[in-house]
């Protein structure tokens, strides 16, 4: 693990002031013997003071996050704070320049790609860089998801409980300070494959988060997030809080027992969904319907929802291969 | 004109019943020298009527008219009907299984081929079996559309307006049986590449419409499609009116007046739409900013509207290229 | 039809001598701003007489005929003749060198590509070049075919008949001559898209023929090919007939009387072929069973022989798509 | 090794009953997110008794073993067997999918990816279930092959021998009982990337085979192998023995005894064979010929036998490169 | 030929004044249902005068003339000038962004593809607004061309002469004028196809010339072609001529004879070329060798020029199919 | 490190003679189940002497090495020597026969994969064959490298220093005696993914160097790589000296400090370099701009050298992505 990062950079994290700059991958191809996968980063810092770590991208169609962010390296001043925020706003930059989940370079999924090797593919060698260069420096970290194209969701932030009493109570905190409208606690599992566990295992509190999906912007989404992150910054004293600051009401607390509660297309075909994003459903529900347009005299295949809870996810895609989840539900589970 | 089509079948559209079949095209490739390429098809007749055919997937990202139409083919039984129900729901069959707009195979758009090329591409071939085999059984044709993967759609039906007095007014009637909450006519130019526009040049009254989009199932507007089939089938006389049938009041009519009312990325990156659908916009008004997450200290770069009206139509993906649309208004334009 | 062909040649067909060359086709691409496919040809002459042509590789996964001319072009030398023979061993060359029935480049299938077009497709060019610079050379045209990679052949070489009675006398002759053991007779249809048509539509006698199949190399039928071009070359007077030259007994002669005789796949699967190549079957006969491997409860689903025949053409690759061909017969009708 | 498999599926294998069901193998991608490759298997179980593992698909167009797999999952039933029978139809089940030797998704080759891993490739998942969730399980593993699309096969079955006198003897008996027309024994060696080689290192009795090949369904040799199957279960006691079961005389015995006696293809081109399969052939004997149709006046190169052995396999395609295999022998070696 | 262009622009070419701007070629993809190809466009317009076309990009891999005009356009202003310039910096959109001769769209080659279609192909399209609305605005036409990634040349300009004394006097003037090193002076021939022969086809006078190539930024030619553009506005008046303005002295003038002066790859594999760019050779001259480092033993083949003359085109990558051009010779031939 | 490589050869390194051979890679894929990729290889011997190992293809569109290799296996004879030669001319032979730098098979780029591994991907093999096979066999190790397609050199050879007094002294003397114009000399680093570096690591004498570029053959470059292959053979004695052997005066030694030497493309767009190669430049100078043909009336982007020195390397690409590399300096050090 003490193996250097291959990537270069000019970024001083140490220096005061707004620095945008990119990190530089080696990628030596055909149509460039010494190219560069050119990763955009910002460091804004001003004195002493804790570390904010901000990323988006790590799925390339997850939109929110990525605009969120751009937005916030352009807008926040040095002079507004005490302390020190980076940001990567298109984490796996080739998968977010193809608007794809995965990279089109290796196939990789960033976030299952972690702690990443720094001899790996691209997308391992960026998952590397964040795990060693940048998790080490970070007093909070917030991955921001959505549902990329293939699937829709509630908006709601989220972290993984069972790190340890102490870093579960600064998630929460963290958690609460974001104030989204509803918050999912995830049970932290042995797989640190993903962005917020491995940071997690870094010692590093970490947030998440499904802001929206189907490949597009969504519009309230994207407002919950930029509220959310100059939110985090108050709390953790970057930014100077304003004087009627308040602390948010506690957000609605959800969880997803367990893979019960998931749903999945029993046939290829056309599905049509029974039920709409956020409504709740009972043990047995008629999820939705394949249809066989191929073979319109083929019966419709139904497939149900063998839990009860709220529908937190919906496949977008109207095109549907036998094992794609077409739903998935959230019980409510007060803190 | 009078070159056979290539395509075959066992259909025989003066039997009565219902028959649930294939069309034939002969596509003679490496892994199936002698293979086809099976298009769904039925026809259901009854006795002697009118004729109504029904098509879905123009463009094969489109589902609300794909599974309307495969659940007509279950449920609609001979017994019920007077006259004869012709469905192609599956229209560039190669382009819907692909979940895609274009065919996979010529990157054939059907709705730019008409009236077809017996001996052209798939596509041509397909465009021309509908315009010399299908259209002159018609008493009217209905192309059911919605916005594929990149657009959104304030649901509504539409139709050409300009093909003569008697054709306006049966498409009028048909536009009027369907029941949209929103109907939008469109002014008919000289361009016959279109469906609608290639059967009202052979003089079957023809309506369209946009019923959705995003490449997702709009539930709403799948239950106003198969209302409205229905509806159809009973203005028709081919299916029995029921006795409290009532003429539904008529929809909101609403007309583009021209490109002027259309809104195009003026650079490649990350859309941010400033305007939800349905939203009724002044001009001049902000229509979102493309920002660079690549480069993410260059500011974004504005689009405005430049005329005022509803914001019926949206892109949907997040990421653009210059030049592709990302909004257009339409106008009431009363009866 | 009176335009220039684009394909150049160093070849003089009127020269005395073996000629083994290429016609150059401009290809224009990136990697070759002023290339050319180069397209084998031989032209083998000696004095007056009658000309010869023999083609192989209009469909590139089809052997026999391209390594059988690839050694009458080594072997046959010009002081044996009287006459003239053109070899064009590889007429889609693209589709030769990738192994594919339809070219790499354009996707096309030089057997519905007659008459072709100067300034169209690759694949449009070489049949422009073969029916306006080699058809009118040639007394004899025989286009050797086999089934390709999906198809499997009851060996046979074939005439079209109803060309006018000349024309039908002169290629039945022919047939005779190269003396194989079955011969097929199809009806000459209205379409000359494929080369032997286009050739009889130019008062050229035109043979085929299936040698094999299934995209390997048929020794037996190969066997047949060689001896048949040598009998092709003694019955026509360019090769001088040995003294115990005997007209060889007429082969079986077998008819496909119409589309009844083919089956088709019912659905995506593997297919389970209950019958065998050559063997004689009944009306109503099961062909075979369509198998769900990736849903292997599901039953299996038969097909039946709608005509009686004999198993003449089997389809090769154990997988299949709706509407692939996996069986047609041909029925016996004496000469 | 200790670590756990990613697959998930329903299937109780300690449950009595037939189950048809999937193994759900999580494939995160752009088209759906939370997506599963289903991967069929069955398991037929009856009260206490031994255990069979059937496997077909390791190479994806390798047909007969996939066929008769399907066809045993639909027609044994619990009532009939004491023990267990779990089936795997379609191993590799993309290659499967994609009527391919590797797969699509990775490259890979089954069975060249044992043990597996089970955070590696989607083939190395495979093949991690595989080996540490059903060899243990398994009292016999039958690994049914052919030669798929570039290979063709005397029929035969097969063994490892070098595991050790127990495991060797088990192996010999199974082999026998399965009753092939050739028994081919190869010498086990250091490569445990083999399916086969991989179950015997886990202690489990393996054979293999070769039924058949060239990519299509040979239906003696799927006779042989639905025949065979039926006979494992008797001989295990699974299924009772008929009153007037015979142990089958015994089959030819063959080995293969090295590198030298298989026949590369000297140069790309196509390829004449000189011999058939199953000949008899002598050293130094010609193999074929490879021609050069894009110069035909190159002279053809030859490649001939190393060793003298009977032609156990041969390749299939026409079309070959350097480097390809065009046959291999086998030599006689009684019990 | 009436029929209107697809593309649309807010370019109004009677208009005074600097407008830089998009053609939209309306491309209805998955990706984007109502998207538009944006293909820059320049006018620039000073009260009445003459009207200079410069053109570059037809082949998108040929760099010095995209360059240039970029350069033009940003700094010619329209107070300096009297009458127009048009300028299309990349007129073969889709094959400039993607640094490739051909559209990666359909294939198409601009340079092939004249006089278009405006319902043809994105190549045909582009091509037939050149023709039907940019042609006949031009009293000059200058298609500015390079060898692109497979050639390199002596950079010249060109002309073609045989459209009639007229306009081959209107060329050969503008040809000095623009003042190259050398000037060759092509024959017109019928094939219309071409740009600069589509142009005089429309009366316009045309040049075109190769200045460098090998897909790279040739420094001295890019100096040639921008100093030269200068001279054309100077020479027509557009800009006024400086005090010391003087004629240049007559460029070198050279032809290419015929096909005899081309010499072509005999064998793919790597080209070691035996002489140099610009050096005059002799009839029968060794021009290269193939060599095969897949079989290092085989024998190199040599190729000759069949002609007298200067080098003035070389092939540039290192690997060739058989076909590929090496290399041709041009001829002086004094004015 | 011990395991076995898979590749396959019947070349004997022991014995005397010239064999021109091939190295097969099993590579088991659907066209070809038993399939091996064919490396050439050639092994020159006579007697006892030392070994002078050679290779080039080590990316394979650098040509000038390929090219001399193949010159000297086919006229180095044995009884000109006293030692051995061993040459690898295609080292990635799948990217050699693309001309691409990295290999269409894995993506492979050989001069990152050392030392390899025996079951890795192809490229992988390949690196474990050199790394376990060759280096232990020899006295001298050259890879022969240019810029390939995408760079530019002016021609060097070159050595790391850092690998102990004893082979710094050895590779110095292998330097000189190549007689190269210039000399780079690089600073071993930790990385040994390079060949020279696993030589050295080895213990082998390695050189490198880069003879020309841009995907063509660099004729100068390659009579410099020819001469000094005779002179390796010379120094080492395997080859007589000739009696007027003479020392070749040491060439101009460069080297290149560190990464601030290099200059990278700021956006992307097509790049105008303000600089030639071989020039020298101070610190500031402009390096080139970065033109925007997509959007003409958008500002160029310039790039400055960091420092001064000779410019070593330029890109040959007009077309250019943010992060290519876009010119490297050198700078004198004398010996």
């Amino acid at each position: 693990m003490g193996r250097p990062t291959r990537l270069v950079s000019d970024i001083d994290f140490d220096r005061d002031g707004k620095q945008v700059d990119w990190l530089g991958l080696p990628h030596s191809v055909t149509r460039s013997a010494y190219g560069r996968i050119m990763i955009p980063i910002a460091c804004i810092k001003n004195g002493k003071g804790p570390t904010a770590f901000f990323m988006a991208g790590n799925h390339g169609d997850e939109y929110e996050g990525q605009i969120a962010l751009a937005k916030l390296i352009r807008t926040l001043e040095p002079g507004e704070i005490q302390g020190r925020v980076i940001i990567l706003p298109a984490a796996n930059f080739p998968a977010a320049m193809d608007g794809a989940r995965v990279s089109p370079i290796d196939g990789g999924n960033l976030n299952r790609s972690f702690p990443g090797d720094p001899d790996g593919t691209v997308t391992q060698q960026i998952a590397y860089y964040i795990d060693s260069e940048l998790f080490p420096r970070a007093d909070l970290f917030h991955d921001l998801h959505s549902g990329g194209g293939s699937l829709d969701y509630v908006p709601f932030a989220s972290m993984h409980a069972g790190a340890g009493e102490e870093l579960d109570r600064r998630c929460a905190d963290a958690l609460r300070a974001f104030a989204p409208d509803v918050a999912l606690v995830w049970k932290l599992g042995q797989d640190t494959r993903y962005a917020p566990a491995a940071a997690l295992h870094r010692g590093v509190p970490a947030l998440g988060g499904e802001f929206g999906g189907t490949g597009s912007v969504n519009r309230k989404a994207l407002a919950m997030v930029e509220r959310g992150l100059r939110r985090h910054l108050m709390n953790m004293g970057i930014v100077e809080k304003p004087k009627d600051w308040a602390a948010a009401p506690p957000p609605r607390r959800v969880i997803v027992p367990g893979q019960g509660w998931f749903v999945y297309a029993p046939e290829p075909g056309l599905f049509e969904p029974a039920v709409d994003l956020g409504q709740t459903v009972k043990k047995g529900q008629l999820c939705g319907h394949v249809h066989f347009v191929d073979n319109p005299a083929r019966a419709p295949v139904p497939c149900h929802f063998r839990e009860e809870g709220i529908v937190i996810c919906k496949r977008h895609f109207g095109r549907v291969e036998r094992g794609d989840c077409v739903s998935h539900l959230a019980v409510d589970e007060p803190w």
